[in-house]
């Protein structure tokens, strides 16, 4: 076997890793918790449908891309819950490393490709980063809409947090920032996420 | 909320059931069960970096959607295991009523675009097709040698029956069906596989 589709090969089988790392997030039906493949995979399938809402021209091809590893440094850095303030402080230092690790088994162009795809959705500045946020914190809302709130109950997260942690849906898409907003109220009106908004 | 973005996350939230459906295939380091989500989200990342050894030209951005959406019938017609030969008789008819009910959710365009899509998948005739299908078959089988055929050993499935399934691979790509046939002939060695051939 050739080197370079040995390398490819193995970059493959090791983002297999990416099926146990589990997120707070629960599957619909109260389900169990939902791993990063699977978010990943929902976000993409989720961009390619929403794609008309997307505040500026995309190329949903990238976006999609963007979308399915975007996560992979979490093999190794494992999941940040997005409302775990300690853990957050030291986030980056370790997924740069995962993403150090884990790019270099590809082949160097396709490392730098990849590398590139990954810092591109983390600095969130590209309209098909931006749109692929939307995603990241779309996915996840619809999933915690349809049980209750039942992760925010968990962690005890409030709507100022949600609120936060949704703006940057407002950057990629309008329309789905209104969505999130009238999801958002309606939990608060259920009881299902602690208003402490001024 | 209006009607169409209403469909489109109804849609959202009902493939989200794909998380459930799980197939014959183990993760690596024998891990358990894979589901459908995961595989596709496996194979449209493979897709897009083994593109290079496609056999003609393709459309990686329509390759990638239909590696995302080929299994979403399964939400109701659940997973048919390539050499379960019963299940294969009523498989067709399964996931048709499973691909009018779950595409009708979206709106009529998009029911459209998908259903077509799926059947391009199905029918395997297109470029894009041909290469989804390699995929559909390499990314279990890179599972399975890691894990030294496992999956074959526990349904007792011959040589003759991988190298049947296998051959859509050949199909999308020569050079991905040589290391196919090296791993294939790599398990045979090794005991994992029964040589049935003549």
């Amino acid at each position: 076997m050739d080197d370079r589709i040995k390398k490819q090969l193995d970059f493959s089988l090791e983002i297999d890793k990416e099926k146990n790392i589990f997120r707070q997030t629960h599957l619909s039906d109260k389900g169990r918790n939902e791993n990063d493949a699977e978010h990943a995979w929902h976000m993409a399938v989720m961009a390619y449908l929403l794609k008309e809402y997307a505040n500026e021209k995309i190329d949903i091809s990238r976006v999609m891309l963007m979308c399915l590893i975007h996560d992979i440094v979490e093999i190794d850095a494992g999941d940040t819950y997005a409302y775990d303030k300690e853990g957050i402080k030291s986030q980056k230092q370790r997924e740069n490393l995962a993403k150090q690790r884990i790019f270099s088994i590809l082949p160097d162009d396709q490392k730098e490709e990849m590398t590139a795809l990954f810092d591109e959705f983390e600095e969130c500045e590209t309209p098909e980063a931006k749109y692929a946020h939307a995603m990241d914190n779309l996915q996840p809302l619809i999933l915690n809409n349809s049980n209750d709130g039942g992760d925010w109950k968990e962690h005890g997260v409030t709507a100022r947090q949600v609120y936060e942690r949704q703006s940057k849906t407002r950057l990629g898409s309008e329309k789905l920032y209104e969505i999130t907003d009238r999801i958002i109220q309606d939990n608060i009106k259920k009881g299902n996420l602690k208003d402490d908004q001024a």
